[in-house]
């Protein structure tokens, strides 16, 4: 495996790593960790990874990993960069054969996510998209309730991604808005709030329903007045004639950590799931007492057993939810048989991408109702 | 005391009742208790209410009940009928001097809210709309601690309203709609859903906040195709210029029981409190483990505290939330120094079918912003 | 109903009073409500009790009750004074032909219970002792359960009864000890934490599984050198050959409110619940989710669905389970037919002060096994 | 580093190697997997071990790598058999210089514990007890907020450690005794429940106080007849005079996952801990509210705060806490400076195996007091 970004200070890239090695199907070997070389070099050094793979630009990676033979190139290259560089470095990847595990949201515009889809297409290569709450036993196992039918009619679903920690940033000195490459429409694309976290909440509900959101009315706010994309918001979700949903997201929400929850209601059950407490997924129903469906039993359907590898009661977190992803990837790669939603595609990525635009263009026109 | 409605089979006046005997301040010594006679006496020998003050109707009461001396009339009535009747007995009540506890929704139309708004004014006597959820003592620490202003400024505002109890109605036989008198327009007015739980969620953030909704825009939904009111619906506030809101409110939520949460985060700290366990009040700080503050300690504020009967840890309900506005309403009725916030009032009516009407508003003429 | 003691400043006469009125079987017309007749008659008039019914003593009240016609005679008093004087006046009560209702624990030797337990028995009245937790819908539920066998073989009992609030009493001023009659044996007996606290522990168990505990072993502690009775303890239990338990029992648990708990673990499944969020009782299994019950639903036993009158998700406290006793001990009073359980009975009270002597014994012989 | 057991079907062998890949200071190079050498061998090939260093037997192993030059010798060893071989292979691998990983309970007797403690003082070795539970970073906030001194006095410790697997065991068939390791005496030592489970209640209680126990007073139970060893019990504690707690463990807790918690509490605060949420220590005080300490805040102490890597909110599980071990393992093998704390040493397991013992004894002495 060969790393884009990812390196000194990057979180995400450590998680990535840590992940690849909770799987064990995978070893880095090489890439291009930071924009500047000798950073790169450095972290290259910290990890023990050698000089000479450790790449001053990924074309340079791309075309001496090439040269490699089978065995030793690294067939498959993480895309941990800021969100404006993932769709010009997996495009380079895919063309040139590589699989890509790639940092969400996709790229900065719909038009690049249904380039990707294309060319992943045309050379047949895994596109894995870390949705990371994806690899959450539980919240397989509601996608597995969900399809065998135990709801009944979905009446209504309701996701939530609250976090506090901007407020630290924009309620702090001058210098906190162009510190943070989230804040920057240039790295961060049209949306900090909806593209960097509601998507999460708009994956997980297409994720677990299986369902496709058909149109979005929305309304934003950047909460303080020199701040150029939105912070907060509510996003009105309509599935079908009746049914309907919403999305609310926030990054002021003082105090909050990561709270990411989802909540399906049906006619003759419902679900509920928190990322916080993510081994907890409680059922309701009118008629029989709440359940709560834990990791680790042989009550719970498939994919969610084999996602779990300690005996029930030893929490596992996120990054195990992460190598879960790593391991459907890992199968794909192989060629081996994997069930669906073992790893988000690239197809997620482009509803995604699709999500991010309409609720911003549903904003911007006024909070009327768009398409995806 | 007497009493309009709550005769047998009708929980909330039992409700009431019970409440009422709690604060220890009311006597139930009349009324008329159901619009058949016969029921309504039945229940009154039930009670053990003297036959000759079980009225035939609110007029023979009202003129029955003038005529004797002021130590042995009623001084206040609860009137706990279907919704369309609170306003024409209310009325009656406060023209003849009567104070008035009043079940929500207050009336059936904003022109009837200001109208008993007046009457109240004009006559000087006491109104108490039994917005039942302001008498817990976490609600009303939640109030004075933002009134003291520990969050900051307020940035967002999420207040949630789930059922599921009318899954089984709407899901069941024909005769499932006429038998329920909540979806009946004629009885229930023009909302089911922001009309019996929505406007709770409304009044709870009106109340805790001290701030006023502005302008909402809504997207309700009737579930079934023959259903004629709203049984689900989310809608989007705005207070100011940088503070937006959601109220999301559903009786399809099948499995949940009275899940009213509210949550108001602001720029220092964050308050949550949920109907369910109403005796936890979560404060959230980016910089300080979050706090559970509960009833019976010396670190509540004044109002809070006076709420709270037993010890610490010996739960309180329900039922001591309503006792609490009664004891607030007796207070006001005796003439004795009360606390605003002690018992929601008739402006809180106002307010409420206000944010009803122009959530219905909103939603029929295609989910856009409409002003209170 | 007549009360003995509970005048002002005593909150559990209040908790009796209000208890009554919610069950709206009794009506408090009398009593002697402090041993100073002046605040008993200060405490009268401010009830609005008629100052004639309020006597200098119990032998003064009962002398003057018996010349009254039955229908105005008060059939049934509270005995709410400090722990001394629950026997000598429960003894005249009952045998002037009152129904009692007394506090716990009931009397000061298991020779003075064993003595009541006759006097009921040959006076054929209705004694209620009230350990108010049996009261609670959920632990009905709990024994109901536990009765149907949904268990299987029991195999690990475990209850837990912690308080903090001494903590400020003994780490305070010298005339802290003198000050609360908890911590004298001349009115508290001999135990403080085992008589107050533990014994509802001890009750609770025998309430819900219906078995007997035959030995204990205890290790109790006064924690200060100066306090003359135990603060805080743990009791070993033993129920047959292969059935062991622990009641722990402290109120030196800086912080803890009234935290208690049981648990009844079984070959098939288990049971939890706790007092502070007392609508939950939790259902574990080895082979299937866990579940919660909860009150006001179909699928509960039909004893614990009459003891709660709110729909689901309204949450009825600490005072509608004494008025749920209040109820069973009124069903009794009146010769309705009644389910055992529906109110804890003068066995109850000999049982507890078995316990409490027992494990008294066993930690001043040197924490050795002591039998029941 | 190399291994010693954890083959095939081993879940703890695969935890340790999973916690040494996510802290990544160790690679797996080589070990003795299986008693059975076929076994042993396929593991090694399925995991990617060069064949070469998958040995047929300690000896073997020791004998190998001691031949190697420094720099690709293993210089730790884990040892994850069966309890009855962790001593011997210890002090072989002691003895010839390696360091040592090793699960828990450490030995079989408290000769054995001593013997290795001497050994590792002899040959300045590190030597690291795999108490994983030590490794949570709440744990180590729990243990550092105590030694600041923020609960006052210590006053009660109670620590619990319920299961319920066995129950699926105990109650099957005929074969289901000798077909579990832990229910053997030859393998298991003198203790299944104690000796499993208990001492890691033990063991945190000595963790995070700092404080030593003193004496035992223990009833144990096989739960039934034809069990060898204790499936449950019950452990009476003494600090010192007025110092108390209890520690209550058992395998037969139908529907119990991996409940272990521990609460100390003090005159001035308290804290509460369950492993099952990892991320959440409550404090608890009679005058401020209960307060909720999660990882990844800059409130913590240092040593929590370096031990958790994601920011706030992103819950890390049981892996991680075992990884936080073996990277403070690797900091003392490396020479690097380290906090006390950062992994459980070999006086941890001398102090385990004198609790177990100390245990065993009272109880097999008819529930006497031991000293440790």
């Amino acid at each position: 495996m060969g790393m884009i970004g990812g390196g000194i200070g990057a979180f995400i890239g450590d998680a990535h790593r840590r992940a690849s090695r909770i799987c064990n199907d995978f070893e880095l070997v090489g890439g291009v960790f930071d924009a500047d070389y000798g950073k790169s070099k450095e972290f290259a050094q910290k990890e023990g990874i050698s000089a000479d793979r450790c790449y001053e630009s990924v074309d340079a990676m791309i075309a001496a990993e090439l040269k490699m033979p089978a065995g030793r190139r690294m067939d498959v290259v993480a895309v941990v960069t800021p969100n404006a560089l993932h769709y010009p470095f997996a495009k380079s990847l895919l063309e040139n054969g590589f699989h890509v595990v790639c940092e969400k949201p996709m790229t900065m515009t719909v038009e690049e996510a249904l380039d990707l889809e294309r060319l992943v297409e045309k050379h047949r290569r895994t596109f894995a998209l870390t949705h990371t709450y994806t690899g959450y036993p539980m919240v397989r196992q509601m996608r597995d309730l969900i399809a065998k039918g135990v709801l009944g009619t979905i009446q209504r679903i309701d996701a939530q991604y609250y976090q506090g920690w901007i407020n630290s940033i924009i309620h702090g000195t001058e210098s906190r808005i162009t510190g943070v490459w989230r804040l920057d429409p240039k790295h961060a694309g049209v949306s900090s709030c909806m593209g960097d976290i509601g998507v999460h909440a708009f994956n997980l509900i297409e994720y677990t329903t299986g369902l496709e959101i058909k149109e979005v009315l929305s309304d934003l706010s950047p909460v303080k007045d020199d701040i150029k994309l939105d912070l907060d918001g509510t996003v009105l979700l309509r599935f079908g004639k009746n049914l309907k949903g919403v999305i609310r997201s926030s990054q002021v929400c003082g105090g909050e950590e990561n709270c990411l929850t989802i909540a399906v209601y049906g006619s003759k059950a419902s679900l509920k799931w928190g990322q916080e407490n993510p081994n907890y997924l409680y059922m309701l129903s009118d008629t029989e007492p709440a359940k709560i469906f834990k990791p680790a039993h042989g009550y719970n359907e498939k994919l969610a057993e084999s996602s779990h590898t300690m005996p029930s009661g030893h929490p596992e977190g996120i990054y195990e939810a992460l190598a879960n992803i790593y391991k459907g990837t890992a199968k794909s790669i192989r060629g081996e048989e994997f069930t669906p939603g073992e790893f988000p595609t690239v197809h997620d990525g482009v509803r995604g991408m699709k999500f991010i635009h309409s609720v911003v263009e549903s904003n911007s026109r006024g909070n009327v109702w768009v398409k995806l």
